[in-house]
């Protein structure tokens, strides 16, 4: 178990899908911020099961308390512990999967990790596991938001192989990606995402998508090269989303197939500081953000969890056939926009602070 | 700066392209273990600059030197500090670049994020400053192939649009991957692959590519959710590496088109134990490693270091042509082969360690 | 802020005196333990305020709550978070001393580093604090004691100038402990330093004393040298709890005194293994346990906030009487004692999980 | 292995006492530093062995090479290599004792914990490993009188029984301690003290001492509670020397002993801040710096090698008898002033930076 992340905002989470609550402490929060449930919970309510048709029929208010670590008000700079109570719960639809490990879940690795699992709702490989990061995230992003100016924005590019409009990530907003329930700005698209969505829902199939998103206004200097360079870190907390299998920086894979003389970006004058005329580096040079956009995209494979009938084996090795029960996302990138924006929330507030205190001692 | 990498097994590299030495520190080396410095220079000659007519032509020897850390040919289980020494450096080559940021490169973010930066070569972001984790990567790699028997395999699989075949993650070997200077085992592809790379080097140009992995048996239960999933951490791993823009596992980013009922590996019994009949995941449920071959892609862009000019704008604002000197790899994806697979070990021998001490203490 | 303790059993506080509740987060407990609240409520319960006449007369039940990690009394791996609710609350004691420092106490440096501080009942800096670490320290000597047989017992070795016979490390037991009130074994200094305690809370001021600790049964090889010797994290540990001001291992300032043919400790052999004649190392050396008890002592001042009036200045500069309102203890180490033990017994499981991972992968 | 330390300015030590070089990595050196090796050569010639006559015969130059992390005498930000070769080694006088392990050395835990280790010189456990923390230190201490003026002094304040006046912490100078071979500023216990180690050493017998230490002008703020408050930090930090058995900070022990009408440190005016009237507190209060000079001392115990025949067993259990070969010291304590400074060095700039990053983006 490695739930900590983060050097000096540091975040420690907590709580399986059926457990008593989930939440997570915050470590290092600069203090004096304004700070109530209020500002958590309208991403907590972007990530919540239930909120649209297009996701999971658990039903959860998923209302955030904060614990420790605030006074009228105001942080106090000591420990933020934040609390979300689990309610919906349905261990009874789990019966069938205590002996049938769920094809491309995590009961199986879990339990021979451990030794032991979670018998019901997934554990701590629960999309409720996320709950104590995106709280932390929307700490991490009001930090951000006052102090430089940040503005941290995903949204859905693409579910199956329907692509939307590429966004244009010098404007796009939460409002715009929140226009539509599947949270792509491209309505065209979206309308056909839900539509195929919503099928998917009723025959017990799901699908999968990718995320992208985009860093504004973050300033010139962070990422710690070389192990802890800005991508790198982008991409482990990425990763560390569940069913995420892919991640690009700027150019991406499309880069690997391009010239140097047209990949790279030319440097130009902007407002009495160089900025490039392209943005394929993405925001980032030498593992160090530049100034401009950091643009990422991630992919989020087809949740595992299926009522179709499935094919596979039990945990002893005999053949065996699961029609999952339960109440599952048929496609998790809509609820996964919060999740993305929290964890590049918490990866460019950690950044920041390492370099201010490599700033405050610099010598000139 | 972040260079220190790994809870037990702990890596702290150091070094820049013009100063007197390159290399590493590990941090919890199992003790015991026969090693010397033969065991670490195979990985260091096919990391070498000047190995071939397809990279630059800076001639390194890049003989490693054990200071510390073993006797009598054994690791004491204290720390092993391996050092190579900087010889054919040339800053002469620098002097436009003093003035001239490199498009792309890291010039400019090193300059501001630190207030200084190397005057030539590069300094830290340079492609020496990967010899310190190629030579403990081969530490690591000696420690899984003796204890588990993992095998690290490496290889390109596309150069700029020349993509090669599939290869066999079940039996590919780094013998067949050196069988070309490119290091792409679908010799047809090689030799398009090659033919592009020296072009481009005459006219001064660079190109990307793909560089894929996979690790085979490694233990069932490696990954330390939820922050340090398994393919988190080699994700930080490989994006950590020098020009790197992407990274996939198992079905990636084509898995995000797919339907959970395509997309989903059935359980089969394999040998006493449960593997899957398909490999979508990659090696990984969860976060946690599932017994099955890890495979991994990683996207490279064109170096950002070319000869053609490039029009840009210097530090001080004003337009500018940029025509480098120096020496540099048209194409890094044959010299990144043995990084990866460096970067791999290390994130899987941390893993095994922590896996381990769980073990230890687990109650049944 | 770190409120983070331990590599492999990492622990994470949080809670002020007055708000809503104070906990911690375990991260890395072995999975399949059997876990229940009562595991951890003994401990909680000779740390809580107002358990006898000799201390605070705040009332608090301290009851725990396992909010997540464990099901169906086991462990499962992942976070356990454990909460206690804050409930005997009177803010209006600190009136006074919103604008007065309380002389050695940290109103003034927290109000300095932070720019913010709990208006009132010491906020962080409160004995409240230390509620997190007793219940992560129970759950660390509950898995020490099943695994290896570990015994961790604290107990008062002085009060003031009231000294204590030697107690017998190798046998003192938590019930002699808890024999008298003050936690001393030697009962007759116990009644001293009794009647010393009980004066001194009439007439509002207050005493230090020291509390010596011995943990027996510790496998021979934990302690990682150089920065994270066994005494080293011990010391650190110790230091982290509220008023202490000195530590010793084994000889400790004493042992400065002596020769070195005195002092050595020579070996003998002990059923089957090395032990030594003498315990002058306190079990300790090289920064790594031998098998032999380790045996500490810890000082701790005299509390802070007593009532009778302190000549002192108000954060203005100016001159000022403090007479202390609120409930505070006279002495407390009577009261450190369980955290004592539970500082201990979180430093060794750590060490231990690391030792494990170490003799996994020893090569022979 | 744990040889690392710090979280923003983390140092990572290497070397045994015969293997080809000791050193160490610093990662997070502010940038910009006028730095060479001269100014990291004065406190290894404080440390290097053979200095005077009552330290031990081996002779080594220490001379220190910087291997990476500066250009132009500049740092760059980047790590920084430092590295002492080992020149002196007498192998040969370790003969006997292959097979009996030094009473209170670390022969025998060494041996338990790694399975091996080295078969000369103490290996890890020689004092050799101190040459990369005083090598960082000094580093450190440079930063920190430049940024801030603080000054860190260490001193001998007594030798077995032999005590000193207390020195005033206020003035205490380098000068003035390094006046005498023993490094005590008390002229006439120092001529004491130097007989008694001049006699010891003759007959091949050992002393310990205790170091005291101030460190000035600390801003007031810095540590990180709670488990890494400033005392805790410094406690691990010394503690990790070889050979102490103790820590005090301020009042220490004797603290234990007082009253709290009579301990606390009342405020008082200063300068246009809040100082106090007393430093019992030494410097410290909840943690944090309050602005007072930090007072430490730090108890070491006699050298465990001596040459007088000692009366054990073999790693075979067999009795045996022990006389010491080897040039060793005959009291550490002169030798450890500088290591002292060193660690406080390590801990007081690693807190200043967390602090400062901490300020910047403080909210008001």
């Amino acid at each position: 178990m490695s739930s900590n992340f983060g050097t000096l905002f540091r975040v420690s989470t907590f709580g399986e899908s059926h457990c008593k609550a989930v939440g997570v402490v915050i470590d290092g929060c600069p203090p004096g911020l304004a700070l109530t449930e209020a500002d958590i919970q309208a991403q907590l309510d972007r990530r919540r099961p239930g909120q649209s048709a297009l996701s999971t029929d658990r039903q959860e208010a998923d209302q955030v308390v904060i614990l420790s670590g605030t006074e009228n008000g105001r942080t106090l700079g000591t420990p933020i512990a934040l609390q979300v109570a689990n309610k919906d719960q349905r261990p009874k639809d789990y019966g069938d999967m205590r002996d049938i490990p769920r094809p491309s879940h995590a009961d199986y690795t879990y339990q021979m990790k451990y030794g032991i699992r979670a018998s019901s709702g997934g554990g701590r490989a629960s999309a409720r596991e996320t709950i104590g990061t995106v709280a932390a995230g929307a700490v991490a992003a009001k930090i951000l938001k006052e102090k430089c100016n940040v503005e941290i924005v995903a949204w859905v590019s693409s579910v199956g192989e329907i692509d939307s409009q590429a966004a244009d990530s010098q404007t796009i907003s939460r409002k715009e990606v929140d226009a539509t329930l599947i949270r792509c700005p491209d309505q065209e698209a979206a309308l056909k995402m839900e539509a195929l969505v919503t099928d998917l829902k009723k025959v017990g199939d799901s699908v999968g998508g990718v995320v992208s998103c985009v860093i504004r206004n973050v300033p010139v200097g962070l990422g710690e090269p070389t192990f802890e360079k800005l991508e790198a870190k982008l991409a482990q907390a990425m990763l560390a989303i569940p069913a995420t299998k892919g991640f690009e920086i700027g150019s991406g894979f499309a880069g690997s197939r391009m010239r140097g003389s047209a990949h790279n970006d030319p440097f130009v004058q902007k407002d009495g500081r160089l900025g490039t005329a392209t943005n394929r580096s993405g925001g980032i040079q030498g593992g160090i953000s530049n100034g401009e956009p950091i643009t990422l995209r991630i992919a989020f494979k087809p949740p595992a969890t299926i009522s179709l009938p499935q094919e596979t084996v039990d945990f002893a090795g005999q053949e065996a056939v699961l029609a999952a029960k339960g109440r599952h996302d048929p496609c998790v990138v809509p609820r996964a926009v919060p999740i993305v924006e929290a964890m590049a929330a918490l990866v460019i507030l950690d950044m920041l602070l390492r370099q201010e205190a490599r700033k405050a001692l610099l010598f000139r």
